[in-house]
């Protein structure tokens, strides 16, 4: 028997129904009405036969689900419901004891963060596994040089390596992330009912340890309504996405024939519909393209929780969506991402050859100055002056004559020209962190550290 | 034969096929197909019997998808290679032909256009027919009273049809924006090519004229890069999202048990799978949650275009998820909406009753004192005071004895206590566009007016 | 008199004064403040003698402003209320009879759509310039070629003209939506009242005429409720800021020492701290950087009026710093991309070597073998067999002996080098709206045209 | 002498300078600076009288700033610049010592991260203020009864106490994100130089310790990059300001004369301009119309940060303004929503009213059938039919018949109407975290124990 008088309008139903994308959740659903069912039993709500039948029953619907066999029915709102439906057909009338001490309410929340929890642990091996290669690509090329950049101009040389381990710690960072959102995806909504608890003396403890949770939520208000380790779960993902979009940006400009830096594999690029001669580095652009549709998502669910009372709210079900594709969306481009890292080709030719600019230099020889005396400002302006008159005489700064330099710098002698010869200005970055041979095989030391450290981490 | 050695990785096709989604514009691609085949021939490119071939293989192709027959293949990459793969198995090598003067790149621009055209439309009637919803539940309600709110507190007296009204004006404006994108989007990209034109003498004039294109796009590599009018979408259903929002969230209050103003038909709310007695506005709540997803995507085809340099990107491929969830989700809300106001069921003795709180008459009060002569600040003054001394006895305002206002307000005499008979404050709101009763049915003759004119646009 | 016992928490005037931001309406709130006043005594509400008090005071108050003499005091709560504080200062009681027949929740409501009106005009103004800019850029350059790119490979040669000009086409929809940003803030909220119209016949159609309003809002509870219009100009702001922002990414990648296509002036770039060599392009990537700030600030004002029921709630006030600092970005930027468009220095030799690499005519070689009758798909299939037996021999495309054409393209004879000598890639995109340069020459005169319809459009 | 030959363009300067609010970093440059200055001197690259003459000029420039005294110039680009340009006016020329082995890359994302670190920890302390008052609150209120909600309808009765926990429960999650945050600032970028380390030897870990970091950057190129501690911090503000909003809102909503369960103080209340009888809880919209405003921020970063290539980019300076109004929105939020919480007035009548609807029993009839064996879908059936016939009826629960009774639902008897008394309700929902008396106070005890925790926590 229903409440209602009227059955359901077709444009409720459109915009009301969640099946199409709940389903999604059916794993973890049936697992938690397992261990609810047990713990029912094992507080005497139900029989051990109630218990053996709905455990039956549950069994026979995930192997349908698994299987491809379960059919939704037009009446079936949601994945809670339908499961639920088909259970009672399978065992009969008992399969209506399962609801007992439960509100569709606190079982959706203990879906999402079961979900999360998983996903969660999911993100961060992958990042782990690109860290890998990462680590492996700079090994691979630890002392090929190349120029560094701000502002996309030239700046100072760098080794490859020290370059790509700044996309390691980076996510390194993300990972960090992803541990923080599944500590706080481990805090149970199970046995808050519809939003003040239940009217039953329950075992919340126990379902928790059997499902992995670590402890259960205090507050049943709270619980039902609790959607922050969706946020923690798109806020970390947001960050990761916008790294990945970095990365991406930067394969793109190496790829191109100005840089020239890289080659992307074949297996990863893709021709044009007219011009023969392309090859394109679409998941690189799509790594671009890929990361604001995440922060998007995060956008949308702050905006789906403001101003909500408490506790439930139907608005909380458009968390799901967002969930799901900012998961799919994320697991892709790190797939993406790691096809690319593990093949891509550089080329050590027209890297060293840009990092080879004598204008990378300056500095060097400004602080060639400062370890004669000079006030660093001081040495500054006066290198700034060489690099002025070299640029409006056309010519390169080794190229000014022994007189020019008396003129505009009489304190620097001979020790210039030498400093302009390239091999000293990567090496003489000898500062903790830089890019200095020892100091990059340092790095690389600590960050296989970490990587050990991580594949030992359990859920 | 293919430029490339190595075949695509699986994560490359996973991340870069786009044949999932961008099927929906089938359709929109064969018109376009259609109308390029018949130039091509009218200049000359194709004879008439290579026309007609292809014509009745486009056929073919379009009536296949119609009966949902087309099989889609793993090397369809995009629904253009997929058409154009079809049609080569249907009609032979000729089906080749079909790609000349053409690229990707402008075909799925146009394609995109079209899309948006249509839809632009669609939003605009489907706002029509809210609006005139609106407009015949205000004449059902025209002189029912309820109390206006600023600040969720009482503040004036209003009827329910000026209340219903204002809904109708933001609604009103919407659909001056979907005008003003489809206008934006009747510029035709087709003939743009790659980036840079085609290596023939086309007809651009002649497609666009047969697809409904106002002009063509006069810069290829703008063209093929601009995505303004997907922009102008979002952004016009991203402010009607946010008015739906508003009016759901008004829906979910009045349907409150303290409000009690209103009550939503059965078809529209559903129960509680725990507690018995709910009824609950979850299409109301929805009409809120998902105004943000459209936000989102409004966000996220910013960040996807930010930076991006000429012409195609990539990037440009994550248009259409954000494009048409957001038609999708916007024309639901619609829908849903219409359903809503057309079935709620105003509750007269709540609204008026909430309306006869003495104290929304303080401005009138106020303006009594006016009419006498007195500043209105000082007035404000007055019966602020009034309105304090009332408060702390415990009393209405029209308790006050004529010792009270003497004391407190000796310009005050027996009107006071008139003014403070209900049904003259609404009435009392004289001024253009108030709530007076004159001025709402001024205010309904300008709806239907506009309603009138609107229904008379063509596309 | 107040009605409250208690005077205001610190803490709460920090988060509810307004002063400190609004304090710029000043001009348009004297505007209308003057314009309310005289239409009051034109109704009979004020003497002509007491309107010649405050049209006195106004003046004396906004010389004030003008000058920085104004001084806000610590309960000036908001411009409006700072204004009437002083007014009534200077011209004793009669103040407080301005704010008859008037709310603060129509007044500021008209100060900002004012304020909307104002700035909306000011960007199309300042777009026309960037486009006069571009235009005149494009002409001097009518005819350097340089590669046009897809997927940041080179793709086809164009002419470095239509390249400026397809920023041209952004901005120009760019002024379109300014145009409609500025109609939809034509419509007067004053006269509204707080929210339900006023106890007094006015006259708004005579406010609206003094203050340039084209017409009334028509529903008092809408139009204090209505940000319509600040949602129009930021989301007209966010597109132009997003192709800013891919004006800018295009100036930092064009002057960077791999591209080297243009160097920016002196003054629009700036040194580095420490490398004396360093010409960094700040402002172009500032062209970047500050347009996602546009897109946060109406991401922001869709999330304060989410869910908000009718009619003035005070989230609104959180329209007014979304609004300005995106009014001050927007300008800032306007100004930066003219600085720069105008001081740019391109270079011939860079851009034409670049242009001059055979690969990018691959699709004029496929396109001949299509005018020789075979179709398109097919002769893209064979012109990248050519390519991917260059790229392995590691020769050019015109180093392929006639031989190896003979066996690879047997269908290619002799116009296969002709094709691939340069000269013919850029004048062979015929198409209206391509690249050749009678195109180009046609795209300009429309331009011109549509610069001189602006010039004339007046506010 | 610069390395340019013009000076710079007014709208390159508008553009370009960020004094005007990195000002803001000064106390942390100067720590930063004379940190740095000691360990120039531990490794010998200043002389102990050099040192001594820079940390006498830091210290004059500190007191200068700290009186308001200092004289920002037009060429001071930004705080750095201003410092040292000042220093050196000072000191003399030993000033251009102090940025020897430093850059401004580096040294700004130093300044950037001990801000960071420092309002993390400050956001922590006051929401320790929030959730101790909030537990005062709820000891306070106890044994309150309330309905409690769902989608806005009463669904079952909760205490008080128990609501006003859910809020805490929220704000310690935010608490634990910025402890995360802080974490996450503490990684030292100074040390980096411009971006590939400095050409001396340097002491990361020593002025690590000095300045409160707890470990150096590992990488030159990321940390000078690196801006993931502030998306940290506006991840976490981003929630919280969420969070908060859902406060406010119920707050609002609770104020309204329908509901009527709580006042405002009149501290943290205002009037209106023209109705003199209102109370308007605007701090409490505010708390509403502030939260999106921080999502802004967060947006904009994550657009700031999207595709940008290795190193340093001017778009980076874009992160402070989005910082600084971020951590000033979420601190003046925080504070009103502690006046409020405080402040706050709860009517006890009307709370319990609303809580004795007998609806609110349903789902206690419904156990009831339970406890006597009928599963609970089945008894959940029941129940809505007694719910629908007491509607048709327009009679209470309790006001149906035995004999109705009998035939609606033939399981139940007289304890039926035992249920339906009310005070059973509350005290049925025994599970943990439930809203049952006792689970209250153990909620209250565990709160109790998290906040002494927290207060021992040092930075």
């Amino acid at each position: 028997m229903s409440r209602f008088a009227d059955p359901q309008d077709p444009r409720f139903r459109a915009i009301n129904t969640s099946i199409g994308f709940d389903y999604r959740l059916a794993p973890h659903d049936l697992d938690q009405s397992t261990a609810h069912a047990r713990m029912l039993a094992r507080v005497g709500i139900l029989s051990d036969d109630e218990l053996a039948q709905l455990e039956r029953g549950l069994e026979e619907v995930r192997a349908e689900i698994a299987d491809g066999r379960f059919v939704v029915k037009d009446d079936d709102e949601d994945i809670h419901m339908a499961v639920e439906r088909r259970l009672t057909e399978i065992v009969g009338p008992v399969g209506g004891k399962l609801h007992t001490a439960r509100s569709r309410n606190d079982q959706v929340a203990t879906d999402v963060a079961l979900f999360v929890h998983e996903r969660a642990h999911v993100a961060r091996q992958m990042l782990c596994q690109l860290m890998t290669l990462l680590a492996d690509r700079a090994e691979e090329h630890v002392d090929w040089s190349m120029p560094g950049y701000t502002h996309l101009q030239r700046a100072q040389p760098v080794y490859l390596s020290h370059h790509l381990m700044a996309h390691f710690w980076r996510l390194r960072r993300d990972a960090q992330r992803f541990e923080f959102c599944a500590h706080q995806a481990q805090v149970m909504p199970l046995g808050s009912g519809a939003l003040a608890g239940v009217n039953f003396e329950t075992d919340r403890d126990g379902i928790a340890e059997e499902l992995g949770f670590t402890s259960v939520a205090p507050n049943s208000l709270d619980a039902v309504s609790n959607r922050d380790f969706v946020l923690d779960y798109l806020s970390a993902a947001a960050i990761c996405g916008t790294h990945l979009s970095q990365l991406g940006a930067e394969l793109v400009l190496w790829s191109s024939e100005e840089f020239g830096f890289v080659e992307l594999p074949d297996a990863f690029a893709s021709g044009s519909s007219i011009m023969p001669q392309k090859k394109n580095p679409d998941a690189a652009e799509l790594l671009r393209g890929k990361a604001p549709r995440i922060v998007g998502h995060l956008t949308a669910l702050h905006g789906v929780l403001h101003a909500l009372p408490l506790a439930y709210n139907k608005d909380l079900q458009e968390d799901k969506e967002h969930l799901f594709d900012t998961v799919d969306t994320l697991e892709l481009a790190l797939n993406a991402a790691s096809g690319m890292v593990d093949g891509a080709r550089f080329h050590r030719e027209r890297l060293s050859q840009a990092a080879s600019d004598e204008m990378l230099a300056a500095t060097d020889v400004a602080d060639l100055l400062v370890k004669r005396g000079m006030p660093f400002r001081q040495a500054h302006g006066v290198v700034a002056g060489l690099v002025r008159h070299s640029i409006d005489r056309g010519v390169a700064l080794s190229d000014l004559s022994e007189d020019e330099l008396a003129e505009l710098a009489p304190s620097l002698d001979a020790g210039y020209y030498e400093v302009l010869a390239q091999s000293s200005w990567l090496e003489s970055k000898v500062s903790a962190g830089g890019t200095g041979l020892e100091r990059v095989r340092e790095q690389l030391v600590l960050a296989r550290e970490i990587l050990q450290q991580q594949s030992t981490l359990t859920r």
